[in-house]
């Protein structure tokens, strides 16, 4: 940590600072410059993040020069991460692509969206049973009918189940029926429900917040791993930026900043990043370009009739060319599909 | 709603969108233009909003028209709602102050701090018993043992409580001991946590989400008032920009918009709307030129040794002076501090 | 400027970055932490600004510790600047409200403006002459014939007139009608223009760009004053974001911070601030609560036929009770209008 | 355009909007829904556009259905434009790449950067010999010298010159010497510039503004265009965002979206896009994988000795390989680099 005391702050003022670290057993480092004094603090991380200096006499701002995840940083651990859920290996020199209709509406939808996305290449069948959604009023999902039908298509087809857990309560009856936990953007910072999950052993995707910093995602994930589950797989989904044209905007620059940063394993979704679907093809060749470990994508047999997210999701025609497209650039990129 | 057509639509791809919604027994207008057809939608709003038309063929967009929510909405209260909170009244030409640490570190710390802040002439003590933390290692707050410590403070001043409710599982005891509950910006959506406290009969502070739009803030109100909790109280409290001078960047024209839109009492916290206390004074002031109902201030006994948010802290002098700036400007307002 | 390097950095490499320093006759600091080494570096602030610092092996970030910008600087000069344009003052208790339409559409409109803001209480008739527009096919302004009138209105009220220069050429024309020149948003880092009206006597009206940081904006204004030219008046007129509800955002959050940094005087522009002119009057009342020093305002004779911006302009009743209203604040804050 | 009355909007209001289109000679078309009334607006665009209809009595909003550019638009031209710089095609299947360093420092350094950049398969030397900085005193190129020497390195390796125009004054001058000239991003709405280079028949580079929407970026080359110069690229080099981790967020997105809207050839920035050099070859990768024609990319023959921007420039070595990975990614999507 770095204090910044003012150009007017007086010795007094920057004896108390000191005063105060030393006296907490910190140690202290002064650089006296022509117009302003600056104070390094070394000792216990932890304790230092919490003081409250900024508040005091004569200091302009603190700057902080470490981070403060530890399990999620590649300084703690150098090698990727790969994520085994139930055979299938995420991270590494996998590409794993998980795709499905935003919401289970229905048995027969559901079973014919597993089946498509099981022939185009897919490996896990995705899809809400529960939905977070903005009004009150709208369709809220199948919930526990909505799990076993989910069930019954990996059954049927062998795909892996990955869906979402909204709050504490479901927990139990998701990790159930799903292979894998999925904390969705608005959740991203519901630091009961993480640390929930952090106590299962369930595989756990962590979907980015709508505004949150990379420094705030990787915290989140520090929760989890915290509390002893490592199985934990990031997905970049967008950010709300000031475009009206695209629903959110899709930060790849992001993938690539956390595969500097963090052993985990990251997927990209193209279509919430998005929000139309003749972009989720570019976007998906761009994620795995970016050195992404691979995909959600909204597939559903028939878009005009989805209940949710129609606007955003590919056909079954359009997904299989996608396929063949993302196909060739993870050759490229050394990835292989399973 | 309003559909609008590409311009290279067919008649066959307009007429399947017109076939679709006449199904659905939906009234159809249509307007052909030079270049392209929009049709226009009328009939059960919930329904035409679960419409998926913009994955039809030949659409270019849908647009809105009129708002998902339905109990905030001023159409469906024309008068100012007042919140009675054991007597205090938010709303209407009162004027509440809710004042305190960020955190409840201690008995001593949270008893002073009643003290000062009543002295001044606030009418709640604010003080976080749960905290939510970016890091897992952070200080997380006193848990119940904070509550008591809130609870002893009101007997000893009278000033009602208000203290954030983090998830689910909390609400009980939460409830036991303040007088309103707070649900803070990351938990904004969550829509579980939202509808648990829309079952209770507490006043609830509802805090506007780091990068919530005021349509998703008013439809998080409608989730708690649809379960039947009429007792909301909106507070902006800056939203997050690319601008790094400030914490947030408080948004008081959503102040000025929400009275036009909703009947829902609005206050202010301009403490985390600009994370800097030598600006919390000027933009006190201003929340209240623009018509809100009140202000969140955080003030704290000795900043300098805050476990947490010194650094946007007022001092107990600094919080009198603006008490007594903000009475001058009430008093134009036509607003009364009770 | 503080340098931090990597945890993983060589001694190596950290005596590298010390050679560099040194031979430039810098002065260093070292701080040896248990994880990293920090380098203080003291000297010539512009030499050390330019310094490729961060593409060296083993450094990880520079923290800059001071402003670059120096006159506009509250350090340079402790007490608040006013700016005096033909003997209206602009700046410590002064109050200046310019108002009118936001282009000039012909020469009735301009005069019928210029009478209804005077009566109101206005000191400073604006209008546009030159209109930046987003696209090319949209009303671009009368340009040198619109100046004229606008000079005619100044004849029959005496109104001062503030209008925008758009480019370097127009300086010349602009500067010969007009008491103030406005920079524009879009212009806000025009160098170019930016120093050719600092070569000029003419007070400066400078809008801070669209996504503008303060430290950009008091950058633009140094560019200014660097050239010789003093009178630079700030005004904020909302920053873009995510939010849809309003045109723009208003920072009035940067007021104060502007207050606080800079000596030189600062205004408010709530009506492309907020583009909804039910907002104008609350926002403007706010922004001289948060210690503005000014006003500007846009008031058409008839919105409903304005040939831009309608949507956001009063009608002269709406900007006479604003001025009430706004009367009364400035009166609680010590600000008097002349 | 749509005009949604308010549900409170009068008959009277309603047919005060109606006569004022009729009587432009609009054709109007009427939908009454159960809550409001919708008004189909058809006729002349720019006449419709320039309409202040929301200031009128009982009016809720606007709604655009149609865009403003003409010139850009896929729908004006349905094939790839190619633009021919000397003999380099941008656009359709070739794909160009543009490298050096930010700035022309030197004779030595930009003849050195030439060779390097020549070598590892550039077609483009970029580099700036005008440099628009955001503090009057930081290093501001250097000028015609700069020019000459660039001229010098095409001469010397075959490349092709791209470098910016800060203003309207030194676009004689730099068209004297360069192949292409830029519009740099805080210039995108420079429309006096716009106009200026759209009257040369030099190609045109125009980089996205920091904060510009897909649907301004397109209207400031419909700016250029609507003068007669029709060699326009675009380049997308990242937005402004919350984000703190990259200097700004590069917004892939937006190339597909562009590619969809537009016939024009787009390349991306990932330089100036991520402000990190260990992002810019994933984003490279990602930038053609979405279907850009091209590449502009910082190169430096010793970053950590660059003027500026050293921190977000390549190393010989680095370039070499990005170029590499480049190639394989293009060879995927079809792109030959010539």
């Amino acid at each position: 940590m770095i204090i910044v005391m003012c150009p007017e702050a007086t010795k007094t003022e920057r004896n108390m600072v000191i005063d105060k670290l030393t006296k907490l057993g910190l140690k202290v480092h002064l650089s006296e410059g022509a117009s302003r004094t600056i104070i390094g603090v070394i000792g216990d991380k932890q304790l230092i993040s919490e003081l409250p200096i900024e508040a005091m006499d004569g200091v302009e701002k603190m700057v902080s020069v470490t981070a403060d995840y530890k399990l999620v940083n590649r300084q703690f651990k150098q090698e990727d991460t790969v994520v085994n859920v139930g055979g299938v290996l995420i991270g590494g020199s996998n590409l794993v692509v998980m795709a499905g209709p935003c919401a289970v509406e229905s048995r027969e939808q559901i079973l014919l969206s597993a089946e498509i996305v099981k022939k185009a290449g897919a490996h896990f069948l995705r899809g809400g049973a529960y939905k977070p959604r903005t009004s009150p009023y709208a369709f809220q999902g199948l919930e526990e009918r909505g799990l076993e039908m989910l069930a019954e298509a990996r059954e049927k087809t062998g795909l892996k189940i990955v869906t979402e857990v909204v709050d504490v309560e479901t927990v139990p009856v998701v990790s159930a029926y799903a292979d894998m936990l999925q904390i969705g953007s608005r959740n991203m910072q519901n630091f009961q429900l993480l640390k929930t999950v952090g106590k299962t052993n369930k595989p756990v995707l962590l979907k980015r917040g709508l505004s949150a910093t990379i420094n705030e995602w990787l915290n989140a994930a520090e929760y989890i791993m915290s509390e002893g589950n490592y199985n934990v797989v990031l997905c970049e989904r967008g950010i709300r930026t000031y475009e009206e044209y695209t629903r959110n905007t899709l930060d790849l620059s992001a993938v690539a900043a956390v595969k500097n940063i963090s052993h985990l394993p990251i997927i990209v979704d193209p279509s919430h990043g998005t929000g139309r679907w003749k972009l989720v093809g570019p976007m998906a060749r761009a994620g795995i370009a970016t050195g992404a470990d691979g995909l959600m994508i909204e597939v559903h047999p028939n878009p005009a009739e989805a209940l949710s997210d129609g606007k955003q999701s590919l056909t079954p025609e359009n997904f299989m060319i996608t396929m063949e497209e993302v196909k060739k650039i993870a050759q490229v990129m050394g990835k292989r599909l399973p």
